[in-house]
């Protein structure tokens, strides 16, 4: 369709015929749209739930041969279709037709993602809590900002244990895990992680080995080190991207080797499989999967292996580069919420041993959607 | 490795030298391994985590010249490289580097699926609930049977709301979504899904409009309908393997083409995109998600839209053929668990309104596999 397709302007419906096994729609601008039986029948506004617009009809039942006997142009503006082995009626509004006219290159659109790099640290959604409680706006524009981001800061959060699990209950249900609803980061003797030490974690996408990961990490500062600690934020999805243009074959090699991610102790096995980079068939970044503690020994060709590691061990640089890391000091009361898909997060190592004290959860990224799409349609 | 390694009889190392890039181990059946300097550094033994065997050193900080001055057997049977660098010794026994030995084809093994369809009735996991509570060696046969047959069929779970929590509990930590922990199965008056309603409902993975999709389903039927109603279940890898043998062509569509998915009310907007066969870089089947009724339009090519409606139409014929579809009737205290990224389930129509009721709850995939790895341990 052309760009000046806007409000009224739009074109209407100048005519339609039937052309083999489509029917084409004559545009009042000149364009010429076609659609084909079986995808005009399947797609029969009659046929699908009134409430959720749910097919009624199973896809596969529909006879190999339906054509329509006619095709007509309503006073309304539609599209009428007469089917001739049943005699139904369906119609089809036009901005509808227009909107999934797929023989002009209609396809689903994708949200919008801004990637990001140290650079752009002011640019990272931030808002106070307390504003998002109350505010149901600023609470859209925040998520607004995480979905495309990937990350979200919030100050002002009640400094109690549990807190975290309240500021999750207002974007999504918790994920319970064998670790529970919420866990703590902190030092602690005989840690079953570094996580759970003083030392430096370097960046990476948590829970790797568990399937599915989890998609929503949300951290709590309740007490903070008293030097060091910083927390160290990476987007993966710039690192992939930047790799794709820098280095196809690096990206190639990272996107097509399935690496096994495992964690066990003396009361849980996880097991995961997945490529660091994870894309769609169609080529667009799904998920980002980089976790170098809890990657289990790659076993790949031995003509290969070198240049895998060449290609992991430059995604890894890359995610610890000054010009990729973000690195924001966190006080007692701020938060952070990472795409856990998509950015990898760390710490700095911290002096005193005991002293900070994170509590961390998860949520899943379908039901904060959920929860964006009705804030913004409200 | 010859096939012949079992037990004690495995071979014992021989010698082992630096040769260019890597190190060689002479074992003493006349086999010849090869190990890349990057790749022993990056797996020492000594520099991974001694609870979890995690690696404590960030693989993309080794150096890029990493090399051993000195690489020895030990008369424990074990390889010691000293490295010429930093002087580190890494010491690797000799099971682990034969189960690692990639310049031989050692590669991450995956647990057996079993593929089934209309005609192995027979062979689907069955337990009696009571049996599996008290006795943790017929929970870990279920639950081994229900990781490679992807359905599990449990018998004589108390009849009262909220039992199917209570199963679920054993095998993992239950997903709660905008639905809640639990949800009823029955016909309501103005239903927002076919699901609510006593007509039949073709086979499909569920909730394919979520992101993550939830991984295992439990059902449990407290209420049966007077006649009816009968569950349908499909093994959807069965069919996929079956179509991509049969017609690859079609099995590459459906591989291919990112379908989205989509539910929305008054309180909940769900959107996720995936294609109908989705499969890992490697080829290995990953998840199947057929839901026809959840499905937005399709939006490919004009020149391929009848190409990609005859694989759809085909992969939704199969799942509805008597040759793949399972029928089971379950009455009151009968409960079915699925891998819902891999069985489809549905049900026939039944008579009448009201009288049927089942309760549904989610668990992830993740969990249950961890506790049936303990129970096999133990």
């Amino acid at each position: 369709m052309s760009a000046d397709v806007v409000g009224d302007l739009r074109p209407t419906i100048a005519a339609a015929d039937i052309e083999g096994r489509w029917v084409r729609v004559y545009w009042d601008d000149g364009t010429i749209s076609r659609y084909h039986h079986v995808w005009l029948r399947d797609n029969c506004p009659q046929l699908r739930h009134p409430a959720t617009g749910h097919r009624t009809v199973d896809t596969a039942q529909i006879p190999q041969d339906c054509r329509p006997s006619a095709a007509e142009v309503t006073a309304a503006d539609a599209l009428r279709v007469t089917w001739s082995h049943d005699g139904h009626v369906s119609t089809y509004e036009s901005a509808w037709l227009m909107a999934n006219d797929y023989s002009n290159g209609a396809r689903n659109s994708h949200p919008a993602s801004v990637l990001w790099s140290a650079a752009d640290a002011d640019a990272i959604p931030r808002a106070d809590y307390a504003e998002i409680v109350g505010d149901t706006s600023a609470r859209a524009r925040f998520l607004d900002g995480f979905a495309r981001y990937g990350l979200g800061l919030l100050g002002g959060v009640p400094c109690v244990p549990g807190a975290v699990l309240e500021v999750a209950a207002l974007f999504g249900e918790v994920r319970t895990t064998s670790w529970g609803k919420v866990f703590d980061v902190r030092s602690v003797v005989d840690a079953n992680s570094l996580a759970y030490t003083n030392m430096p974690l370097v960046c990476h996408t948590d829970e790797a080995y568990r399937d599915p990961v989890p998609t929503v990490q949300l951290q709590h500062v309740l007490r903070a080190a008293a030097s060091g600690g910083e927390s160290t934020l990476v987007d993966g999805f710039r690192l992939a991207t930047d790799l794709r243009r820098e280095d196809p074959e690096a990206f190639r090699l990272l996107a097509t080797t399935v690496l096994r991610f495992r964690f066990a102790d003396a009361t849980t096995k996880l097991v995961s499989d997945a490529p660091v980079i994870d894309c769609f068939p169609d080529g667009r970044l799904r998920a980002v999967r980089f976790s170098n503690h809890s990657a289990t020994p790659f076993l790949v060709g031995f003509d290969e292996m070198e240049s895998f590691y060449a290609a992991y061990r430059k995604f890894g640089a890359m995610r610890e580069s000054a010009r990729y890391q973000l690195r924001v000091t966190l006080g007692p009361g701020d938060l952070y919420m990472v795409d856990n898909r998509r950015v990898l997060h760390g710490r700095t190592g911290f002096a005193a041993s005991g002293a900070r004290h994170l509590q961390s959860c998860y949520i899943e990224r379908d039901e904060l959607m959920s929860r964006l799409a009705l804030l913004s349609r409200s």
